[in-house]
């Protein structure tokens, strides 16, 4: 099997497995209990906390574990409209996270004003939508680093600095950027930013919510954990799986980004001669790992299904959203016609893939290229 | 180190163990995804959904995976007063899970009506209680089927069936019954139920919200993971471990809650000789493994710090409140005077515990209270 979906998820490390197993084996007590067990549990946490905040630029105070950036980005969305004397209104990119984005408009129906701020071709929000947006105030605005589907990069700092000019609360999706390319939050500005470890070869089911420093922000379950930020019994064995991931995202993460770039290069230069190929957001900075592109004349189905039975995993898109058959929302924002949409696949290396595997996969896009056009010539 | 903390957190079971392992191992892929990676992992995700709704007595499709019963609880309360034409109006016990009780109360603020159910002195709920309460329409009426700190058990039947015949939506934390007593979600009657899988020697970071099939319940996160009801990718090691778990349980729960109830009985035996020594709840049914207690004179800090220097890991209370110094809600909804409760220990079984254990628990607290007497006569 050739793996190209780690946009979707990505396979937990073996020291990953080995730090959750000590967790469970020997930190399995209540990090609130009192007693040596519990306070065992506790140190431990302490340890991980200190790691992934390392990892990402931020204090350990500024991390509060949540159980994924889903949890992260809906306790960011409905905690800015509880803030006191705050505007119904919020804003966000037109391409963010499909769950993420359904929630937000949701809103609407209960009269919270909600604007979309516009994307350029390429895939990248438009300063100048998000200027015309900051014109009134807002409670929260909301932009991921960079896109789960096409790997386009954001202007985070620039989109920081004109939010944080207008005093408004700055949100950072970087689930995809994580462990991709080097990201601080205190370097990027934001005041609040939503990781999943899964997408950095940890476990399911633990993430973080990072909370600047000084920043209140309202609770969304009780309790007397993360400093009354979210209640709850920590998930420990996540959030241990989660600290060994960071641990090795920093360590490999420069070498990594750099192999990987050379890969995703080397195969888009056999994806441009490809006949009716096209690449998505090709012409913005985008993660070393992604590439969403197209054979026009080839639906995504179809696509898939020779890839699979080849052994190859790649994606239609967001794994959330996959099965569907509505066009990427992604891709219409970029101005990409629906029935091309339609055609769009994912492919996202990770830490196991190889030039061989691309090489194979380049060959087969190839060949169904070139059965298209023949077959099309013939009619 | 001898464990009676086990109603803080539990020691994760081997099987437990081996199973996130393989769910770490081998389905690690996104279960929403179409290929055998993702499907592997769906395929995992159904087993696990089966086992656990046998266990619990609940049809698979009514098992939302949440990241445990705070998480379950919150969504519940906050649901209840998202749904259309709903009074701003909810019914709790006094007893409930600290967390929880603070979320419901903090909705005053919004104008949300929060009616307290009374217990008696055994820390039941009183139905005269319950039936005034009914008397105007309510969004929710929650309560949990067994204290975390006595043990004491609810009518929930009886309470179930009250709600019932007034139409309101009716939530029990089951919390802490799950895997100690048999309990069915079909039998309780109840509309919503909250799990956690470690308090039943599963995993951290994982537990359930069930859905009684037929009920539209507002989504917290939207995603169309869980048929649409909690958007987020599964934590699937942490859904393993818990159906590894369930199935430990239902195999065991039988003979385990009569092994415990006859250690917590001869344990309780004990206790009536120690002067001075009150257990909490002792006229209600209860859990097989939890006694709460004080030897009046004698304060918690005193006792638990005499106990931690004999390897004995027990707490004052709830975990989440450890550390703190307040007399615990509970006890004072039953009627203890402040002082009193701020002396209750709370002694909980496993399936580690045995009799000899407890004994020299026993052995301890009667010496500590002699020596009180002692004191007492020569001062």
């Amino acid at each position: 099997m050739i793996y190209l979906d780690n946009n979707a998820t990505t396979r937990p490390l073996p020291e990953v497995i080995a730090a959750m197993q000590h967790a469970l084996e020997c930190g399995w007590g209540n990090p609130s209990s009192k007693h040596p067990k519990g306070q065992d549990a506790k140190t431990l946490l302490a340890a991980a906390r200190a790691e992934i905040s390392a990892f990402i630029g931020a204090q350990p105070v500024e991390v509060v574990f949540t159980s994924g950036a889903t949890e992260s980005n809906h306790h960011v969305l409905h905690g800015a409209l509880m803030r006191p004397d705050m505007p119904r209104r919020i804003i966000l990119s037109a391409v963010e996270h499909a769950g993420f984005l359904k929630s937000a408009l949701r809103l609407r129906q209960d009269g919270v004003e909600v604007v979309l701020l516009d994307v350029d071709t390429e895939g990248r929000v438009k300063i100048e939508s998000l200027r015309a947006a900051l014109e009134h105030d807002a409670a929260l605005v909301s932009v991921m680093a960079a896109n789960n589907e096409t790997g386009v990069l954001q202007p985070v700092a620039e989109i920081c600095a004109l939010v944080h000019s207008r005093g408004i609360p700055m949100h950072v999706d970087a689930t995809q950027i994580a462990g991709k390319l080097p990201f601080s939050f205190a370097g990027c500005g934001a005041d609040l930013l939503s990781l999943s470890a899964h997408k950095l070869h940890g476990p399911k089911g633990i993430g973080a919510l990072l909370i600047r420093k000084g920043l209140t922000w309202p609770v969304m379950f009780s309790g007397q954990q993360e400093r009354g930020r979210r209640g709850g019994t920590e998930n420990l064995p996540g959030i241990a799986g989660f600290a060994a991931a960071a641990r090795h995202a920093m360590a490999t993460l420069h070498d990594e980004a750099e192999r990987q770039t050379r890969l995703r290069e080397a195969f888009e230069a056999r994806l441009r001669a490809i006949p009716a190929c096209v690449i998505h957001g090709a012409g913005a900075a985008r993660l070393p790992n992604t590439i969403s592109l197209r054979i026009d004349g080839l639906s995504a189905d179809r696509l898939l299904g020779t890839l699979e039975r080849e052994g190859i995993c790649a994606s239609s898109g967001a794994a959330c959203s996959s099965g569907g058959s509505n066009p990427s929302h992604v891709l219409l924002a970029m101005g990409i016609e629906a029935s091309q949409a339609l055609g769009a696949i994912r492919i996202s290396l990770g830490s196991d893939t190889d030039a061989e595997q691309l090489s194979r996969l380049a060959d087969l896009l190839q060949t169904m290229s070139e059965s298209l056009r023949s077959a099309a010539s013939v009619g």
